[in-house]
């Protein structure tokens, strides 16, 4: 019988996700015992499963809980097949990021701090941030406080399956699409990396939710924030390491740009680093794709894989097959 | 020819979307000479269109910028006809609307804390008051930080123009729509005002987005309040008279659901007002129609409504007719 290793702190109503006719084995870093398995599901935690990692044996194929993938490699070395939980977290990971384009262009985050200090003719200073931001000097009656998401222009960088979940999202308020994938495609037509410096010019927001690689690494560096409008919002929903941190802790102390990051480089990031206290940023520490229904949406996609490896079927969602 | 009084304070360049063939008065609150009039364009502030009517004579309709108009008909009496800028903001304000429930569901006003705090470790907060709003005592791992509105129920009070563009981008969440309306419809189904305390408890959400009047005044009080399961969340983009203010405190600082609040009564919100300290609340202080194309907006249906006077044709948005 398969023996398939699985987080030990999990619900256990979410293992109903998994096939019949296997073994289920608890693991975790805190073992005092080493476990033979033959499947290792491992713990959305990077640093708990590369703990539990020397307590496992046996170990032919990795199904993570998480879409990204990029420390499980190293941990396990090349003659485990690793499959990643593609599709899992689309839904949660694109509505953090509409979220968070809804929050910095209606400046929530100004508003919280009036909210605190409880003063409501404070509201001027949303006017007067608009102003700045923007570059619009023109004396609005009213004055301007909020932006329209509505009309403006979106670069999607990754056009994978949560960028297209962001597209579906987005597709109500009438926003210009620009997209970038790996492999350049036609309708919707996505435009190669190779194209980038020349739409970056062109996005009122620039969504990044591509993998990390070594070819991605810092593909948002000083030259390409140079490129963006003034009071372009860029959105990293993918990996710190996508974005050059020191040339985007530049920009934003600039007053060039917004940003919101659910990751960032290092992660996770010291109380003294600078980009904490960035003017026009949000700042959620790798929290986007939580969601009540995390571990079972994970189960579920790989429950899916379990049962195709089980028949002996092509897998889906394979990041490293074995060597 | 025909006299039209606008705020002087507008960008020239909106006043081009009214019609050809009429005079264009600027009109104040500033003004040291009375105006004689015969079409009025009120000022987006309340206080200053009320400080400028006194310098008006011969008005005989009002054109309003904004959708609510209930200060106008008391200023003005009820020989003038009033017409709302229905329409204008509709977008503008639904925006608000989706960027208020996405960042309670996601909580940032917590993540904004922690980032001023620049403590990252600090996320586990969320996990926490996650467990404290929604009453679910599992011990989830990873621990849940934020909720998807996906799949959620909402219910939206009053299905006007703005209501109905509230569904429209509530639409790529497939969440489930209950909806209240002042006259009750089939397809969509809209219920009377009278179902309202069947379909509270219902709601995961529910928004507010109709006009006040003597029938709407504290629509939402204790009993409504109390009928709302465990960590609901009520948006009121209408007025905020529609709730009373006490009993919203009261079920807030009990930890009984969670509010975003464009509109607050009294407004502006004394300092002292123990609303500002509530806990899960988002206070904005009535800026929901904000946008850099307010102005312009409001012209495009005050124009629109204006070349219907003129040529003598049915008015649309008419809310008093002249006696």
């Amino acid at each position: 019988m398969l023996r398939v290793g699985y987080p030990a702190a999990l619900v256990p109503e979410v293992l109903r996700e998994l096939p019949e006719g296997i073994e289920l084995i608890p693991v975790s870093d805190k073992m005092d015992h080493d476990a033979e398995i033959d499947v290792w599901i491992t713990d959305p935690y990077p640093t708990r499963a590369q703990r539990t990692w020397p307590h496992l044996r046996g170990v032919r194929l990795v199904l993570s809980m998480m879409a990204g993938t990029e420390w499980i490699p190293g941990t396990v070395g090349p003659h485990v097949t690793i499959c990643s939980a593609h599709g899992a977290h689309n839904v949660t990971t694109a509505e953090w990021t509409l979220a968070a384009i809804l929050t910095l262009l209606k400046q929530f985050p100004l508003f919280l701090d009036i909210q605190r200090s409880a003063n409501w003719r404070r509201r001027n200073e949303a006017s007067i941030a608009y102003a700045a931001i923007s570059g619009d000097k023109r004396t609005h009656h009213p004055p301007v406080m909020l932006e329209d998401l509505t009309g403006k222009t979106v670069l999607i960088v990754g056009h994978g399956a949560i960028g297209k979940e962001i597209e579906r999202m987005l597709a109500p308020f009438y926003v210009d699409v620009l997209r970038v994938a790996r492999r350049a495609r036609k309708s919707p037509e996505a435009h190669p990396v190779s194209a980038l410096e020349s739409l970056l010019p062109q996005a009122d927001v620039v969504v990044l939710i591509l993998p990390f690689t070594q070819e991605t690494r810092w593909l948002i560096d000083r030259p390409q924030l140079a490129l963006l409008r003034q009071g372009a919002l860029l959105v990293n929903a993918a990996r710190g390491p996508i974005v050059n941190t020191d040339a985007l802790v530049e920009a934003l102390q600039a007053g060039r740009i917004r940003a919101a990051l659910d990751v960032t480089d290092p992660e996770p990031l010291p109380e003294d680093h600078p980009l904490w206290r960035c003017p026009n940023l949000l700042i959620t520490p790798h929290i986007g794709a939580s969601s009540p229904h995390f571990a079972r949406n994970a189960l579920r996609v790989a429950g899916a894989e379990l049962r195709r490896y089980m028949n002996g079927e092509p897998l889906h969602n394979v990041v490293q097959a074995a060597i």
